[in-house]
């Protein structure tokens, strides 16, 4: 089971919790720039300028030479890992489900530091990070949503800083966050990851980023690009220059709604009586469920309800929900999820304790 | 020196020989799509099926499951290699700029077989492909233009079957052939390799792909696209798909402009007593020059005339000319060229031969 198991799967009478992506639309002016568009040649390797200057202001003392546009954050983290190999990468248990792959296809080996409630624990990432070229934080986190506190944060800025290790911060939810501000991890040998999938619903559309303040890093990685994929694609970074000019209301309004929604999951999945950490950002909730691998296959083929399982997260016994969808498709979701789980464990109190 | 040393450089007095890109525009019709356009969710990994159904009736026998959309002929190759690795690949020199990089990416070695006059040498080709896991032809070539002979290729096809090598084919140029029809490179372990770049002028939105009959390999490059960029953007494939639509003679025109401006620049170098392989397909040529570094370097420095150094595409006394400029400006350009040339190597008929 992984995954592409859902491809081409998600019809109209399907309520899918899968793929995690915004049901909301990009903002209007993101789309304006397209009537009439003609230009049709090659684009600078690292990335349009006046997009790279429009992006100075997301990120405090930044020039345009600090940034590359990327085909997507994925591409992001794959040139990352190709410039950084080989070595070891330290990850967050769970993760979100491309990262090992990404480590391995670089050239780096994934260690792992479990998490408590999605907390890193400060004491074990302290052992593990030992000996590693890079460690890789995902706050807010797909697949659990939670957030690392700050406190946490400065010391694994602190500590890598001591130690000459790479931090890769792949902030790709930090405008999704509901608790609080978001604390951008920054330092000379952090690479901030970015996209404009998730804050301006641009997924299919593939432009992300990269940031780092090491300008030899970011040669490196231009250099490579050079190679392997040449410029992102022209039309695609001047919807992402437009959609940073609209007023960042749209954002926060779209956040509002976010934050309704987990609520309304929140609660829904609590009432049944799973055990589940409570999302502080991003669309993702990761309760823990009896047999999730038989829970995934039969909420499907029994009641088309599409959910992930938490293994290909790094996170056995659980289940991972997106709440990018209408509130009455979550309430229908999730009532079809609890009349499943109420037929297949009838004590499911006494399973999960 | 490298190319990265024009970028940015050419300002309203600079004649470029430099980049590889059509200066003409891609068809009309690729544009209308744009007006209105409001999709913005993920794609497939693989590629759009209308894209790839249409495809199909570029290619005998396939079937839209036989290829992968990609960011650009450049993905198509990286994940291409990185799918194959490790091994030596068999690259014909001269060659584009990329190939050895790319190689040496995807875990590849590359090996090295001289040409003739641009040709491929059978025997040597022999010889350097034992041992091989895969060879790159690339026919017309970048950066010679030339084309290799169909009897060259059929044996090509041949050797590697029975060897059991694959062949990846980069056919980017297929549609720009002045002297016959393309012969394109089949069997069960060939990649083929194409791009919308050149044929229909869309280099800045990056959409390639990739052709197999082998369906693990088709289903291992779309697993390691999965994480590394996931769909090629949305946009750029809508508009290829269009572009595919549109009546061929708009290619079969462009192709016709392509020619006459190869017959200007080719008389012009003979002209001049410069040693030039004509040039059959694609819009480069690799004229033989006298101190070539020297040559490109005062070109533009004292001229205002960008030339690429032979050197980076394995070509060692050579400049690459690409001739993707207007008429006007080829003359004129090569006016400069010459001048320098007589003022620089007063008799560099002796200096050549």
């Amino acid at each position: 089971m992984d995954p592409s198991m859902f491809i081409g799967k998600n019809g109209k009478d399907t309520i899918s919790f899968g793929s995690g992506q915004p049901d909301l639309p990009p903002p209007e002016g993101a789309f304006r720039c397209l009537d009439g568009y003609r230009d049709f040649k090659y684009g600078l390797i690292q990335g349009e300028e006046n997009l790279r200057e429009q992006l100075t202001h997301e990120f405090d003392g930044a020039d345009a030479d600090n940034f590359v546009v990327t085909n997507g954050a994925s591409e992001a983290l794959d040139l990352t890992f190709r410039s950084l190999g080989p070595g070891n990468l330290l990850i967050h248990k769970p993760y979100y489900y491309s990262y090992p792959h990404l480590a391995r296809f670089g050239g780096l080996e994934p260690r792992f530091t479990e998490t408590v409630d999605g907390r890193i624990d400060e004491d074990d990432f302290e052992l593990k990070v030992q000996g590693c070229k890079a460690v890789l934080i995902n706050s807010p986190s797909n697949p659990t949503g939670r957030i690392q506190k700050i406190k946490t944060l400065k010391f694994i800025e602190k500590i890598c800083h001591d130690l000459g290790v790479t931090i890769v911060s792949d902030e790709v939810y930090k405008d999704m966050i509901y608790e609080r501000e978001n604390y951008m991890l920054s330092g000379d040998r952090v690479v901030t990851i970015n996209s404009f999938s998730k804050t301006f619903s641009m997924c299919g559309y593939r432009v992300g980023y990269l940031y780092s303040n090491d300008k030899t890093f970011v040669k490196d990685v231009i250099g490579m690009k050079t190679h392997t994929s040449m410029n992102t694609s022209i039309v695609g970074q001047q919807m992402a220059l437009e959609a940073l000019k609209v007023d960042r209301k749209h954002v926060r309004d779209q956040t509002k709604i976010w934050k309704s929604r987990r609520d309304l999951i929140y609660k829904g999945l609590t009432d049944m009586g799973l055990e589940v950490n409570k999302p502080e950002g991003a669309f993702y909730v990761l309760p823990k469920v009896p047999e999730p691998e038989k829970t995934v296959r039969e909420l499907y083929e029994k009641h088309k309800v599409i959910t992930y399982l938490g293994d290909w997260f790094g996170a056995p016994g659980t289940i991972r929900l997106s709440y990018a969808l209408d509130e009455d498709k979550i309430v229908d979701g999730l009532g079809k999820i609890e009349k499943y789980l109420d037929g297949a464990h009838p004590k499911k109190g006494q399973i999960l304790h």
